[in-house]
């Protein structure tokens, strides 16, 4: 059976004939004058919907068709009818148009603009939209795109669990997970939480294949409520033997270049929606990226330029800006925004601010750590060279208190160890840098936020 | 860079020559004569490992070479030889062989066999064992498989939340999600899970987009500890809109064929070797379910034929078999195993002990349910068409006490529902079912089961 898409695919290659043709699929609108009457009709295959045309004189149901309203669910037999006179190149004329499915008459989704709360509130239906279809459409070929990329590129994916008795970044904030015996550790005999990150965990898989990856849902129980931060969000978290930070890099560069450049290709009905209504820079500004080549800077220059900048009379909210600090949001976007106005690494953080898994660079007080900043997100990825010495490894675990839960950790160092590195793409926040929308609430099929969880 | 793999893969085009290469990954065996040495070495890109040769009066630290055990990782310099007349087609004869990671003498890992049961206490080494090498790249490939395949037939990828509000199933056993605060559902407001499946929330999304798929982790607090149950693992589950039962059994058998028939052709070296030493029928098995069509009976038509092999003498240690019964795992075997010999679909169960999502067949006790049960598995995938009407589902949801909780989910009948079918594969069973291990703490990265949780 055809679908919309299909008919969108044949007339670009030049193909599309006035074929008959059987659709299914939903009402977008539906206006009549009394004799002839216009269905924007979706099937889902495609951003763009088409056209039926069905008349009174061609059709048995002519008065039950005019009722059918919008969210009504329809077959239609047809044919495929070229219009090059007119803006859509094809439409469908009816022989035949049977109700599917009714729509009751309290239908929230009515042909006007709705807040993005409101349609959060109906999360269940806003996939209809045109902002969700596009969103959730974009989700799945990133998706697909990095998939693709890391397999082609011979990464072995691995699921590492979502439920995990280590706590990987020390973070606090997690959730923990527990049945309804009255002890909560009696399932598992231990404390049990929600992962943070899937590394530590796919480390040990690097160590034999090479190449991994893990993705999947990862968990903070932050009682914040941002636009960036979700209770639930998923991860893309890679990991490379024999690899340097600058290898890191590269790899980061070009799977962020890659998948861009792979949802261009493939989404661009959606690409120039959200350019059309979200963000009027998004398309030169993705196009840009491919094209481009990430500057790398360390993160003692990053702090040199914020001084020279508010020396300048750049005014920040957190305006104490000294070496050892952690770069706030608002100067993360200073030196992707301004200063760079492009993707830009900033490397080579003070140890005492990032995990205790990163290596020790040689000057003993800085670690080897590269966070890609972007214009409108910030911080989109995280990365790092491992620490891959036995005993420098060993020393800040009994400083970070670790050592015991994670022995299995430090002994990837003992046993044929290597140098190696990874970093963790924020999968939603990449999708928000692709579309220009600005809350994590809306990419997301059901956002899991403090306080709420309808579904 | 070269790696293993792509020196097989020239191999095989007929390609390779005598190139220099470089080569980083580990020692899996070394043994020398004292001027001459061999090291059998695997860099994680293939399943087969490479020769490299080393000689006393070509290389430099030939006594340190010497030395470097099982599980040391090396970074090796040297030229391809074609070996025409050896059983390896090639080997790599060196100029260098660099210590990268030394292995301390303790390694757990000795050529030797070792027992499941104490590899699984060291789940971060055992990726480096053959089976583990193997089940572990077979996991990736079939993962990549059923995106490749989905995404191929225009379905969307769709992330549903790991963190629940609602129970699909109503089937207990679930675990649920606190913070420390002291009120348990202070963080999200109420009671919140993690989930047993995503296909509710999936729906939704098949109302728009006519085809989608959710593949996660899915979650079930078992106290039990058979072979076949973890308390995490992943699903699959495709929903299809404008489809009944029958086109769900179609897609059902589709896809299963093509991942057998992708894993067959993309890791004929890891199929070879769990025929060898896990199941010698398992080639011929997987290569005649991709030819076959699989059977379908009903769920009454199976139950005479157990009875029917009662009365020929066959002993069921559930022996009391009649029409109304779940069917326990021994009948599920009976029915593939001996009956049909391969795959079977069973159909239209008794609507009471089935989900209430599922449709009401016209007879009024059966539901348009299907499982499909394999050799050596049991069930494998389990699906329906759903219930679209809007009064018998109501009716079905106020009887099971869940009309509250899910009234967005009997929405979706109400606002242009359409009949639509779906099913869940359990992949960590299809990866057993694919190499013919028997026990599901073996095919995941790190298990989830009752009682246990070191990593």
């Amino acid at each position: 059976m055809l679908n919309v898409k299909a008919l969108y695919t044949a007339y670009e290659k030049g193909e599309l004939k006035a074929i008959p043709v059987k659709l299914q699929g939903w009402v977008k609108t539906n206006r009549n004058n009394g004799t002839i009457g216009f269905i924007e009709f979706n099937d889902g295959s495609a951003f763009k919907g088409v056209q039926i045309v069905y008349e009174k004189n061609k059709i048995d149901n002519f008065a039950e068709v005019d009722k059918y309203r919008t969210g009504a669910a329809l077959e239609v037999y047809g044919k495929v009818v070229l219009t090059p006179e007119m803006k859509q190149p094809f439409e469908v004329h009816a022989d035949k148009v049977v109700l599917v499915g009714d729509v009751a008459e309290d239908y929230p989704l009515q042909k006007k603009r709705h807040t993005p709360e409101f349609l959060r509130e109906i999360a269940h239906l806003r996939p209809r939209t045109n902002t969700h279809t596009a969103l959730f459409r974009l989700r799945s070929e990133l998706s697909y795109a990095l998939h693709k990329y890391l397999y082609d590129h011979e990464f072995v994916y691995v699921h590492t669990p979502i439920i995990t008795g280590n706590d990987a970044e020390g973070a606090g904030n997690v959730f923990n997970v527990v049945t309804d015996h009255k002890d909560p550790n009696f399932f598992f005999g231990k404390e049990a939480s929600l992962t943070v990150s899937g590394q530590l965990h796919v480390e040990s898989f690097a160590l034999t294949f090479g190449k991994v990856y893990t993705f999947g849902p990862t968990f903070r129980a932050e009682e914040s409520n941002t636009t960036r931060h979700a209770a639930e969000f998923w991860m893309l978290e890679p990991e490379l033997a024999f690899t340097d930070l600058n290898g890191n890099m590269d790899s980061i560069e070009e799977i962020i270049k890659y998948s861009v450049a792979y949802v261009l290709e493939k989404c661009p009905d959606e690409i120039d929606f959200f350019t059309k209504f979200y963000d009027k820079t998004l398309k030169d500004r993705l196009e840009a990226l491919v094209k481009s080549k990430v500057l790398r800077i360390t993160y003692t220059k990053a702090v040199e330029i914020l001084k020279e900048a508010q020396q300048k009379g750049v005014k920040f909210q957190f305006d104490n800006i000294f070496w050892g600090m952690d770069l706030a949001s608002e100067h993360e976007r200073y030196l992707c925004e301004v200063y760079t106005n492009g993707p830009v690494f900033v490397t080579d953080y003070p140890k005492d601010i990032k995990a205790f898994y990163m290596r020790l660079n040689d000057d003993g007080k800085t670690v080897a750590a590269c966070d890609l900043l972007v214009p409108g997100v910030g911080e989109l990825v995280g990365g790092s060279q491992r620490e891959d010495r036995y005993d420098v490894l060993k020393a800040k675990m009994i400083e970070g208190g670790n050592l015991e839960d994670l022995e299995w950790y430090l002994d990837l160092r003992k046993y044929g160890g290597v140098p190696h590195s990874g970093y963790g793409i924020g999968f939603d926040r990449l999708l928000m840098y692709l579309t220009g929308v600005q809350n994590i609430r809306d990419v997301q099929p059901y956002a899991r936020v403090f306080g709420s969880i309808k579904y």
